[in-house]
Formats: C-alpha cells, structure tokens, sequence
C-alpha cells in the first residue's frame, strides 16, 4: 500500500511550479532520470504520448508531400564548419566523437545538433536539374545538444524531433513551404494538444543560426512564461551556395536552390504538462492521451462487479483507448487519486448499485464533474464528452493568454507588468537589438516573434522612444 | 534523356553479385553514400520500406502487449563494463564520446551498440514487486558499431533498429516470450518479406555476447549465402545479477528478474534486395513495396489519354499505394525500365487503343506475365495479383533454398558441397567450438543454428567423427 496518499506529494503548483513539474514527469510515470546526465529515458506512458503526436503530425505532413528520409547521426567537423553563423550557433553545445573501433579518429565526428549541413552535402550531390525539384524530405529521429542546465522534455542534452528539410526552384516556392509547415506545426499544437499559439516571425536576434527569417509559434504555460513550440525556417541560398546546391533552371543555367527547415520535438510534451496541468496532477488533451478513459470498479470483491466492469471495457475499447483498472492491492480512493493525477481525460466508476440501475459514472478530468449515464449510451456520451473536454483545455490556455497579456508603452510599465502579471507583453520595438538586450537585462524578458496579426499599439518603440513600426510579443521563456 | 539505357549499367547478377548489389542500392535509389564513412543516407524509396516493415511489426509487438520507450544514445563507460561477456563483445567496436560543450569529459561515454546495459540499470531502479512484472519494453532507435568493413544496409556502422528489453518474474516465462518474439520475426519475414525462414538456436560459439542463448531466424539470398534476419535472446539473469535487477516475490523473499532481448533492422532491407532481386533490378514483396502499383500512359500527347490513365491511377490510389508517370521528357520504354529496377510489383500500360476497348494491360514484375483487363476488374484484379506475386516470390525463395541446401556426412563432402553448389549444408556436430572453428577455416562457412526441426542425418560429427547428437545448418553468411 506504499504511496497511498502520493496525490498529496506532488508540489503545491502555485508555490513552486518548477518542483511541482518535476514531480509530475516522475510520478505520472512519463520519464526518468538515467545515469547519461542530462538525458532522461522516456517510460511507456510518455513515449506514447510522443507517438501519437508524431503518428498525427507525420500524416500531416505527407499529405502535403513530404516524404521520409533518415541521414547519419555523425557530423564530421569539415561539413559542420561550411556555414559561417551555423557552426558558430551551434559548435559551442556539441559533443565529439574522437574514438572509435579502438583507434582515434583522424577527423573528429559531431553528433547532430541539427542535420543543415549533412543533409545539404546530400542534396548537393543528387540534385541535378530543376525537374527533380522539390526536395520535401523530413526525418524522425535524435539529436544532442550539450546544454548546462536541463530539464526533462524541455531541454534535455538528447531529446527527439523531426527535422523537415526542403529545397525548392524559387524563393516563393520555399518561402510559401515555410509558412506551410508552420501552420501545419499550429494545427498539431492547438487542434491535437489543445493549446492556443501566436504564430509570428523571430527578430534576427533569436532567428536560428544561418537562418533569413525564422517563423515560430509561442505558447504560453501555467505560470505566464513562453515556450517556443516549433519553428520554421527560411535559409534563402545561405546553405544551398556554400553547399553548391545548384540545378539546372528551366532556362538551361545554372541556380542555387532556395531552403528550407522545420522542426518540432519532445518539449511538446513539456508544454502539455505545464499549460494544462493543475494542483492535482497532469491533465492531458483526450486527443493525445495515452488512455482517454479508464474503468474503476468500486466494491470489486461484491459479486459480478469485476465481470460487469471487464465488459464494459471491452466495449469501451473498441472506440477509445481504454483501460480498466482491477489491481487488487488498491482501494477505488487510491485509484481515483493515481488515473487523475496520470490525467487520463475520463474516469468511469462502476459499483454494485449502478449495476443493479444499469448505469455507470463518468468524471470529467478537467473540471471533476461527473455525470451518470445509462450503459447503453455510454459511447455516445463518452465521444461527446472527449471532445468537449479538449474544447474547454483550449478554452481555459485561451482565457489565461488573454489574462497574462498586457499592453506596454514604456519601459517603466513593461516592467511592472512583468513583475505583476508575468505573461506575454505587447509592445512597439524599433527594430534595434540594442532594445532586446536592455529589455531582456531589466525584465528576463525576451523577443517571442513579431505576430502575424500585428496590432498598432502607438508609434514609438517601449524601449528607446524612437520611431517603431513593428509590435513585438515579449515573455520570459522555458 | 540522360541514364536511358541505365539498366545495361546494373552489373550483371552472376557476374559479380556484390556489385549488382551497391547498383541496386544507388540506382533504385533506396540509399547512397554519406561523407561520414561507413554511413548511408536512406532516401526517401528506401526508408518507406522500412516504414512499411515498422508498422506492420510495431502493431504484431503491441498485440503482446509490447509498449515503446526511449532511452538514452550514450552510455557512461562504467555501465558497459558492468557485464564481462557483453564488454567483450561489444567494447571494440563502439565509438567514444570524449569532450562535449567545449569541455573534455571526466567519463567518456560510447554511443550506444545496443542498450542492455544502460535500460538494465533503468529496471533496477524502477522494479520493485512481482505486480510491477512483467516490464514489456521496445525501442526504435538508431544504434552504432564500428565495422571495418561496412555495406549499405547490411553492415552500416549507423543503422536502425528496434530493441526490445523484458524482464519476468520466472525463467519459464522469459524464455516464452523470447521465443514468441522469434515467432513475431518469423511471421514479419515470411509473410511481409515473401522470404522464408529457418528457425533456430545459435552454438555457444555464435551466441550473442552475454546471453544464455540466443535463438535466430536465417534466410538464403540469391547466392546461397545466409543472412541472420532477427535474433531473440534469453539472459537468464545475467545482466540482473550484476545490474542489480531484483524483485520481492510472491513469498516475500527478493530475487533477481529474468530477462531477454530482440531485435531486427534496416539489414532487413539487405534481405529483401538479395533475396528477390534479378538481372532486371530490385524486386519489392507487394507487402512492403512503396509503390505497388504504377500506371504509365502509353502515348500520353494523343487526346484523352493523360486524363483517363488519371482516372485510373485515381481510382487505384483509394485501395493500392499507387503511383502514376507522366514525366514527359522520359519514353515509355525508359519508364518500364525504371519501374523494373525500382522493383514494382505491377506496371500497368494504357494507350488509345487499350482505352478504346475499355482495358488496360497489367505486367507483373515477378513473372513479367501480361495480361488485359477490363477496366472495370482493375481494383479485384490488382488485390488478386498482389496476393499471388507474394506466394510466387515466396515459392521461388523457398526453391532456391531447398536446391541449395545439401547434406554432408563427412568433412570432404562438405568442402566440396561449398564449392560446387554455396548454400546451406545440414550436418551433424558433436558440439565442440573446435569443429566450428575448423569449418570456418576451410570453407568459409559458420554454422547458422540448430535448427528447431532436427533430422537424424547420422551419429558422428561431420568434422572430428566423434558421437553427435545435434543436426546444424551452416552457410556462408553476410
């Protein structure tokens, strides 16, 4: 019976929501510590969050053309030095293979921090004439980047993505890619994760290294702060002419092709935790839910109560991903407290008594509600209530954006904003860095991206005071 | 109009088969050569196939309750050590991460051969009560060994792979589920791959470095040589013991798991090129094929013709994975070529005179029988033949293999059977790592296993003459 109360062993969220999120990935069984520091191994119940995102996503992105590829892990140091701002974003947080097969090597390996530069060398060598075009190729796999701190998810040394890579005859066609699979990226995080997002485009300050425009969508966590939820990016030639990417244009010349790349990873699961998660534990969207809804027999022991309950199961798991839960060692209490806080979206009770009246309960995750249902329509019931549990999870990230961003016209309130309300903040900028650095050293702040929906706030950037035409997203970020 | 005639550049199949094979490789475009050396890029063609065999194996794991995880890439060189016989066997071909984030490491961590040891110390933590067993744990991941010599897709220092790890509460089911495992196997290469298989124990000479035994699946290719196309292993307790993997029994008492692995990989992509192709190219089980299908206008300038071969490809694309050719600086001619050596299973022509009369005419890959359908029977016809193209690529395999499998009673009839006809060659063995060595050296050839349905071929060793008991198959192997 250990771990009978473990409900209250999860940090108070409000106290100390960092805590509180490491409790989480270990007691909902989504990840662990392991003896590689700063890599965590993802257990079951994690890992099948992660497929089904990626089983979603993946479809997704075929349906538009893309195609899966896979490329070597291992970067040798020549290729990954061939873009200048590349290798300097990048060659600081990579870890090297020096040794191996019992020899030192004669060029040190990288492991892939990202695959730009072997991917190009690729498609250098196949590319040939402007009919092979597009390239719209993607893979699934890992990468490493040797961060100081980590954090299960969010910035874990090793984690798991895709990485799309395309190439294309013009610029308008990437270009167009670009934004493509960005909302395709929007699509997976607000209809499949149920979390609101602001799409927008990076200042150059925080656009990917060897990037021209880098385009991002921002959501916002349980605690105001910002995380980065996937990004696309437009190369231009900066890849394709160090690389020689060249075809032959349809009027017999020769060209550089234009780039793309697109990334999402693990951290989505960070953001399911932290934009949804409560005082009592994970809450997660009934789209991705590993089990969307479990069966807990109450009185087990009582005469056909076991038998009533499989049956029930079994029907139920036939259109949903379903569980039923008959560990003997555990009272229905525990159990209510242990599926809530590993927050499968609908628990089902079942008892002698709603047997007799051929009816179960059905609690809501979300808002603890519970409903009686007549077993014959628990199906119908249960659909409708999956759905309207992931409209209302949008609906409250929604409601909490909206509270936790503020408008500012000076430094002054940008600050106290911050420091009352910290969530997102809308302000003019007038484009120079200079601004992002004094912000970021006064508030923590950074630059989200500048919105795609672009609001006229005044004409004068928060920061310096000069003329500013552009409206910036702030936030403190994961 | 370059690369018309590109069939004549495929190597001539029993001229040099080695070489057919790398032209198969990089014109069939399943995969090409990398500037990391001894890595392959898997192009888009190449890597569907694998996601082909994924799939289908992914959902055969999860019917036995198999559930996917992740674990870390790199593995602190402490862990590796931590079993003597699996050290051994794997330390001098891992790769060395030495310094990281600009810093030199205090322990170099390997990039992981395989991961026992690492998900070995994961289970030690986690394990704790019989209830918890068993742990039913796989992973898709990417793995690294340091071969000498490498081959695309069959000895790749970078491959992929699925690793399953289980631990049980008792031997007897442990050994169970590593024998259901090999069963899972055998059913992916038979009935998905169209290649039969042997079934079998590994000698102890063979064995997998650490496990108690080590049962595999073997199959022939076009040469007569084998490839071990999935292993399942039994460890007894040999990583639990020094990993520390223990558990409370049911009578309270702790004891120490019991525990196995499997695997299969991108190898599998070998086998089906080796195994099924000829002097035209590649031949795809229909199973597996990315393509199973391709419709090529014959005629394409004449009025009506590119709309209703669209219509038809239309049509197709709803049941079949489907493609259509209407590249129009490529003749007929070339694209029938092509679609040989890419290895679809069936082509189909459709001219004027074809739409006409209202047919279109079907070519198999296999047999290259053509025969003319109504357009009407297209869909029934096409699910027919797809069926009968598995069976006959099947059959074939499982000709070749009886052909070239002989029975040698003694050490002369062995050498000469090897010389004369390269397959497998039943014999009996007394058991000594003598006699395997020996063999070895004079022929080339290992033994594969002992198969599971043993023959009583005679009573002494093929090698020494001494009392034998057990029947092996040997081959030469890739």
């Amino acid at each position: 019976m250990k771990n009978n109360e473990f409900v209250k062993e999860i940090t108070n969220i409000d106290e100390n929501f960092a805590k509180w999120y490491t409790d989480i990935v270990l007691k909902a069984d989504l990840a662990d510590y392991t003896d590689t520091k700063g890599c965590i191994a993802i257990k079951p119940y994690g890992y099948a969050i992660w497929e089904n995102i990626k089983d979603y996503t993946d479809k997704k992105f075929k349906k538009t053309g893309v195609k899966n590829t896979y490329f070597p892990l291992l970067i040798p140091e020549s290729l990954l030095q061939k873009e200048k701002d590349h290798v300097e974003g990048f060659a600081p947080e990579v870890a090297w293979v020096t040794e191996a097969g019992g020899e030192k090597l004669e060029e040190k390996l990288c492991i892939r921090p990202t695959s730009e530069t072997i991917i190009s060398t690729m498609y250098s060598k196949w590319l040939s004439s402007w009919r092979d075009l597009p390239y719209l190729y993607n893979q699934w796999c890992n990468v490493l980047r040797w961060e100081k701190e980590t954090r299960p998810f969010l910035r874990s040394r090793e984690f798991l993505w895709q990485e799309g890579h395309t190439i294309h005859e013009t610029a308008k066609e990437a270009e167009e890619r670009t934004l493509q699979m960005l909302e395709v990226y929007a699509d997976v995080v607000e209809n499949l994760l149920a979390i609101p997002v602001i799409k927008g485009i990076k200042t150059e300050k925080e656009k990917f290294a060897g990037a021209d425009a880098t385009y991002t969508i921002e959501t916002m966590m349980y605690d105001g702060k910002a995380l980065q939820s996937g990004t696309s990016h437009y190369f231009g030639q900066n890849f394709t002419k160090p690389f020689n990417i060249k075809f032959q244009n349809r009027e017999g010349k020769e060209e550089y092709a234009y780039q793309t790349s697109w990334g999402i990873s693990t951290r989505l699961i960070g953001a399911i935790i932290m934009a949804h998660g409560d005082s009592r534990g994970l809450k997660l969207p009934p789209k991705v839910a590993p089990t969307q809804v479990v069966v807990v027999p109450v009185a087990m022991h009582k005469e056909g109560v076991k038998e009533k309950a499989t049956e029930l199961y079994n029907n139920l798991a036939e259109n949903f991903r379903a569980e039923i839960d008959v560990r003997d060692q555990y009272s229905p209490g525990y159990k209510f407290n242990d599926w809530e806080m590993r927050g499968v979206p609908i628990r089902i009770e079942i008892g002698p008594r709603d047997i007799e009246n051929g009816v179960c309960v059905l609690v809501r995750r979300d808002t603890a509600e519970k409903i009686v249902v007549n077993l014959e329509e628990v199906n119908t019931k249960i659909a409708e209530m999956l759905e309207d549990i992931h409209n209302n999870m949008y609906k409250v990230c929604k409601e909490r954006m909206e509270q936790k961003t503020t408008i500012a016209y000076t430094l002054d309130e940008f600050i106290q904003n911050m420091n009352t309300n910290q969530g997102f903040i809308k302000s003019m900028w007038c484009g120079d860095v200079e601004c992002e650095n004094k912000i970021k050293e006064l508030t923590a702040a950074k630059s989200r991206c500048m919105p795609f929906e672009q609001e006229k706030i005044s004409d004068t950037c928060v920061c310096c005071g000069k003329k500013a035409e552009k409206m910036v997203v702030w936030g403190r970020q994961y």
